[in-house]
């Protein structure tokens, strides 16, 4: 499959990308500037050389990457969500789109779940999405310096969640070919508030205990 | 120092004494009914002696229980705690209040977080405490049947919030105790919301995922 990680300059982007690399699947960096996604292709690959993974790691405009993608991950902030979506909505087949971002505010002493209107943002993905397009949550609570860092090893767990079951089944395929990433069910995008709110809790307690540091979770 | 488990009869109750029984601390189970809190004791004291463990349980009343503890856990639906902490509020008198509770609502296909308009249970136990009484969320995320279950393994970790920073450490010093847990600093009161929408995602990923059960998380 031809996957497209839109924002794939910033950290979570180079994490997902460099970790979907050494999967079957074809990976493109996708970015505003079409500029910055090849200098950032370009530099994903000599990574992954660097650790003995030859990938061809292709590079476009947002547009042009989700036009020629199976599943389009979009790892961009949350408030650059629906926008992202719009400027992609009309060049998307039969793409699954996932979504990632999750919505949080600064406190006094840490981070708070802030979900939008629509209850989180993953809903606001589905809400902006092209009707007939599947949105996908997954990946909200990778921490993104972990996750490039290919000396790393992550042991984590991945809530996935979707209305429409094929579209969850094949992201659960991907992660499972992921280095380790444990892909699993959470349910229904209406499940998507208790994996984002998980988000601000790993930073938080990050924060707050001198042992942990870059977490993510194992469900055990 | 002297831990009453309030609702000490229930599921999550039985699994907390259990797990804190074999500590230097003392336990005393507490209930409506002074007769079921005296029954459910015994039959932890059997539990316990079946493992190896000799433990003096108490018993009492959860007002009687209350007055006599260091450490009060308010192993109580979400739905009885306002109400609980009224039966016990004139009884208190240097007592740490500890928060378990979640409040969720069932959907169609799982749980779902339901916070209450204070933000979360932890702070509608807070906000019905007396004044000068701290309240420590903690253990929302223990799965109770594998909690009571001495031959189970946990590897778990207990999120902690609290505003007092001195009640939090008690209690986190505590849980440093039990054998299988870990307790972290998750920060003020303000962020107990994020921990206990954990709760239903766990619920969840135990029914969606046939090879997990009765789940608990590791940060890592």
């Amino acid at each position: 499959m031809q996957i497209a990680v839109l924002g794939g300059t910033g950290d979570l982007g180079e994490g997902l990308t460099l970790r979907l690399a050494p999967t079957p699947h074809d990976l493109t960096v996708g970015s505003r500037q079409r500029e910055r996604a090849a200098d950032s292709a370009a530099a994903y690959e000599r990574t992954l050389a660097d650790h003995g993974i030859e990938a061809t790691i292709g590079a476009a405009t947002n547009p042009d990457a989700a036009a020629d993608a199976d599943v389009v991950v979009l790892a961009v902030p949350a408030y650059h969500l629906a926008e992202t979506i719009k400027s992609i909505a009309d060049r998307l087949s039969e793409a699954i789109l996932v979504a990632p971002a999750v919505g949080m505010q600064g406190g006094e002493d840490g981070l708070t779940y802030n979900p939008p209107a629509a209850g989180s943002v993953t809903e606001l993905a589905a809400a902006a999405a092209p009707e007939g397009t599947p949105v996908v949550g997954a990946c909200h609570n990778l921490a993104a310096g972990r996750l490039a860092d290919l000396d790393a090893e992550l042991g984590w767990d991945v809530p996935v969640v979707a209305d429409d079951q094929a579209a969850k089944q094949a992201i659960l395929e991907i992660l499972s070919l992921v280095d380790g990433l444990r892909g699993l069910d959470a349910g229904s995008l209406s499940h998507a508030a208790q994996i984002e709110a998980l988000t601000p809790l790993l930073i938080n307690l990050a924060a707050n205990n001198e042992e942990l540091h870059d977490l993510g979770v194992r469900f055990r």
